[in-house]
């Protein structure tokens, strides 16, 4: 436990946005405000970015009207960034923090951002300026771990099962193969979550790939010709980090042999890339005649006005919590245990070391992927429906017995 | 005015799928179960093809619990066809139809449609069979004639503005240039409507291109460039049907020079391709480095759980208009005059002669694309908007003023 210190606050965000980290801003922020120990409230802009160049917007008496909306918004209301600091770019950072006496730190973001926070906090004891320093987890790909789950997760998840319940039912009225490429490097979390809206026995995705299980060319093409050839059409979800049979990236190879082939100004670079080479694999391996690809893209993680409302109100606790916690520790990051399931869903925060989120990620366990490696077990559905939320019922009429 | 006719009912959904598609397969539904002039009430699986197969399921006592979900639900839900009938064809639906006594055919679809209800209607007169042939707008693509909209639009519009909406603040997060490619080959209604949701006068899409106005790569990346300049980053909006200065389509060019430079199992074919062209375009005639493209497909149209209030209202009162007209008139079409704009946004529904809306469609008038042709007009909102219906309000708060 550490003595009460007081003086300014900075809050950023780093990394993708999500759906619901201006959510867990909020939630920093309004503790903040509450908190006596908090004088100052300081957004940096475009994250560990602003903070080295001092640049930084006051969020100390922002209104409650204002904070409600940025709440709802998607993406990173203070701007975000990709760098990653190295040693004289955090002394700049804590240089910067004395100058404005800030003694609290929260950085919202995934395990970068933990790790940023955990070197930032060091340099300033290396220095002898006390600061607390605290990460509040957000990612879509829910790989952090020690905790449950990760705030937007939810919201994404529920934004791709809406968008294969909405393509399952344009599949069977217009029946054929469709892909689906959803985002997710090296963990298959949202990919998975492309179940979740499941209601018939027939309703897809039909088959579900994930970076967690190598497949080849020729695994993909039979397995979708072996439901084509049952249903009549197939949908599949594909992660956008799919391996092949030797664990090499799929979107990387097409990379590799677009710029040996390349001879004029075309270039297959760009996400839309393994949703056209995995289409015409199919076409040229199948005498299916109608063939489509989606990538899905930035959608899915900020599309305006599509939250989970568990997710929501997690990402905004978990940004309060972080702010509770950082009165009694040094530093750490705002976690959740699951305490109940099903009906009776119920999380609570805890604050653990940075180091248990900073280092490594966390796969899909192997409970969560069918014995075949094309799909989904119960107990992820489990897992996942509370985080998802609320999807619509749908119905097809088209199935019915024949007049 | 024809004699009232009594006997049995037949209503079926063709091309692509709208996310209302099915409130106006519930507004036919309804008014026919509640018509004493109508009997049984069949619906055609997957459109003219089930009734050229006989193929059809009994809605006469689908009750309305089930209807309310239905009328909720994305996509065809008695399945769609792309077939356009021949002469036989159309003969073989005639006979179906006096086989099961149907005197009532109602279509819901595009210009097509009209077309197909139009051809099917003269058959059954040359037969001396009496028939009532009855359309029902509906697409995305807004390109229907004589009708101010048509049921459809206006839901897309909404996806496609929040899309917008979301993608424009994660830009601001992560600046670059991102190009998003929107459905609508032949007009480009749809992705006019990706400017519904600006607030902010630098709110993106920055930039949006149009079938109806010819675009040479070099204004296309030397706008882009512009735009970069002055904002340090730049979002566009193209749709899919975009044209270069000879007037030749953009994604039909590209197909063509992949398959001659094709050397190996890579083609350029598929959804992502004009995406990933023109964004390898900017990226080769600029030094701007993050250059991202995705294209939004099939979500545009068959997304779960998101209709614009306006339309879905509209699209059931369309069917249920059309079994009213029905009854006074041989055949014709179910279309929206506005009477009203603004806040009293209002319509009112009358019937048309099928060749009102089967022959030719509508492209963007000139007055709602700005001169530059790289934009909309204020009229243009001042049309869209009541049709979109709500769009959330969205913060940003790396624009205030630095501390």
């Amino acid at each position: 436990m550490a003595e009460i210190l007081k003086g300014n606050a900075v809050v950023s965000q780093s990394g993708g946005p999500t759906a619901v980290i201006n959510a867990s801003l909020v939630g920093v922020i309004e503790a903040a405000q509450a908190n006596p120990n908090i004088n100052k409230i300081f957004g940096a802009v475009h994250a560990v970015a602003g903070m080295k160049a001092d640049n930084f917007v006051d969020l100390t008496d922002i209104d409650a009207q204002t904070l409600e909306i940025v709440a709802a918004s998607p993406s990173s209301a203070l701007g975000s960034s990709r760098d990653k600091p190295n040693a004289d770019y955090v002394k700049a950072i804590v240089e910067v923090l004395q100058a404005r006496n800030i003694r609290y730190f929260y950085y919202i973001g995934g395990n970068d951002s933990a790790n940023t926070c955990k070197i930032v906090n060091e340099e300033a004891q290396k220095l002898g300026y006390e600061l607390r320093a605290f990460h509040v987890p957000k990612t879509i790909d829910n790989d952090l771990r020690t905790t449950d789950h990760c705030p937007g997760y939810g919201s994404a998840a529920n934004f791709v099962a809406r968008a294969l319940q909405g393509d399952d039912l344009d599949n069977r009225a217009l029946p054929g193969v469709k892909i689906d490429i959803i985002m997710g490097r090296d963990a298959g979390w949202l990919t998975a979550a492309t179940s979740l809206g499941q209601q018939r026995e027939d309703d897809g995705p039909h088959l579900i790939y994930f970076p967690e299980r190598r497949v080849s060319m020729e695994k993909f093409v039979s397995e979708i010709k072996e439901v084509y050839s049952r249903l009549g059409r197939c949908v599949v979800a594909v992660s956008e980090g799919i391996k092949d049979e030797n664990g090499v990236v799929w979107a990387k190879r097409i990379a590799e042999d677009a710029e040996v082939d390349a001879h004029g100004n075309v270039q297959l670079s760009g996400s839309g890339a393994l949703a056209d080479f995995l289409s015409s694999q199919v076409k040229e391996n199948s005498d299916i005649s109608r063939v489509r690809a989606d990538t899905f893209g930035y959608l899915q993680r900020s599309f305006a006005g599509l939250q989970s409302e568990t997710d929501v109100v997690e990402a905004r606790e978990t940004g309060r919590k972080a702010v509770e916690f950082s009165m009694q520790y040094e530093s750490g990051s705002a976690i959740m245990k699951r305490v109940g399931n099903g009906d009776d869903y119920a999380v609570e925060f805890e604050r653990t070391e940075l180091k248990n989120v900073a280092e490594f990620t966390k796969d899909l366990p192997d409970d969560f992927i069918n014995e075949a490696g094309n799909g989904v077990t119960e107990a992820y559905k489990a897992y996942a429906r509370p985080l998802a939320g609320s999807l619509p019922k749908t119905e097809y009429l088209a199935n019915r017995d024949r007049a």
